[in-house]
């Protein structure tokens, strides 16, 4: 592990995000996979099931941060364009390989259903690409460069993390102290929180106000605060000194 | 309401989501927001707390669609740094501006809470920008061209939707019809499928597979069909066409 800082970023692909009709949840649930190997997110971004869009958004994105993760459009259906539109992103060949083919054959041998044209797209990788194992249905994904493709199902995208984790050169490791103070307001803390936070430049400092209905109709509002920092011993410090603003 | 695509893009502003320690709701919130008034989502993007990265978004997103929304960081502590950074990406000088002061001024009075340095930070409006109302706390929000700077807390940013709507002018409505199936993979429905999404170029259709656990540890799987369009008529031919591939 080295001390540098490595950021990734992750780039969420379909119209169903964007539509609201389904929530994503595989942003939160790699980050949260990353934190512990050193590796925080520095950016996401939600485009369309759009060719251009998705290249023009995987360049941007792999020229930026050391790692990118892309989930979703990697299936069998008109609207899965994903893998080419990653191999046109860096102009390589694109077609069906046997290695991944093989894989499809297997599994779907095993388990009687017929190979079809269209699940036959799910073995189209691009030239030099290295498959990523899906351990949920098989069809894999892949990398290519810094670029990993993974699944939009949230299962199946956090089965294929794990044939990713290896491959990462991860940074320090990030710590987090939270704090969570009720009756109060934002505002009340905010001119302490400051000066903590100018303090200590090194530990990121969030301040995040939540509000709880009561049973009785009535309101609790309070404020919870994150620290987070690679120096375990500057956390303690302002761990304590978030805890003092309770009173 | 025009029948050209309104399309609008999202900007989460905020270490707490990339870090996965909250999960965002306000892209699908805006995005079902803004479906039946005719607008649909193009792109969203999420970034830190980082001045350049705002700016540099801001810029990016503004100039490519229509409407660009911008959730969190409008709050009163150090991390809270949107307005400033919204008011740079347009060359705009920013300060306490009193019509937002008397906002705060009038809210707070009423509520017999301190005004202090920090919660005027609240009312730091660029230049000529409008404000947009906060039926929930009162601290404005604020609009600048076509960016629109709305709260991150979920019940907050929805509230001052309704002082938005007004402002925008919207395009062609898009009706949605979704069909789910049973007991079937993707890669069963993937040809005929395609063939339908081929002869109805103006739908977008979508298919999105699930699973769900049986209670007696089983599992039933099947996908769900979703198709979206701005023409009735096809669409009701397309529903049917979807339905048909139950059989």
């Amino acid at each position: 592990m080295g001390e540098r800082p490595v950021k990734a970023a992750i780039l969420v692909i379909g119209d169903e995000i964007l539509s609201g009709r389904t929530q994503d949840v595989n942003i939160g649930q790699i980050a949260q996979f990353l934190a512990p190997l050193g590796i925080t997110l520095g950016e996401a971004r939600v485009v369309s099931d759009d060719r251009e869009a998705i290249v023009e958004a995987v360049r941007a994105l792999s020229a930026r941060w050391d790692y990118v993760f892309t989930t979703g459009g990697i299936g069998p259906t008109h609207d899965d364009i994903t893998a080419d539109a990653v191999a046109a992103a860096f102009n390589r060949p694109i077609d069906v390989r046997e290695d991944a083919r093989a894989i499809l054959v297997e599994r779907y041998g095993v388990s009687g259903v017929e190979l079809t044209p269209a699940r036959l797209r799910m073995a189209r990788i691009p030239d030099d690409a290295s498959l990523i194992a899906n351990p949920v249905t098989g069809a894999p994904g892949f990398q290519i460069e810094n670029v990993f493709v993974l699944a939009g199902v949230p299962k199946i995208c956090r089965g294929m993390l794990e044939d990713v984790a290896h491959r990462l050169e991860g940074g320090a490791v990030t710590h987090t102290v939270s704090v969570r103070i009720e009756n109060v307001r934002e505002g009340d803390l905010a001119e302490r929180l400051g000066q903590i936070a100018q303090d200590h430049p090194d530990c990121s400092i969030g301040s995040y106000p939540w509000f709880e209905e009561l049973p009785g109709g009535g309101l609790k509002r309070g404020v919870e605060l994150v620290a987070r920092g690679t120096d375990e011993a500057e956390l303690e410090e302002v761990d304590a000194l978030l805890r003092a603003l309770r009173r």
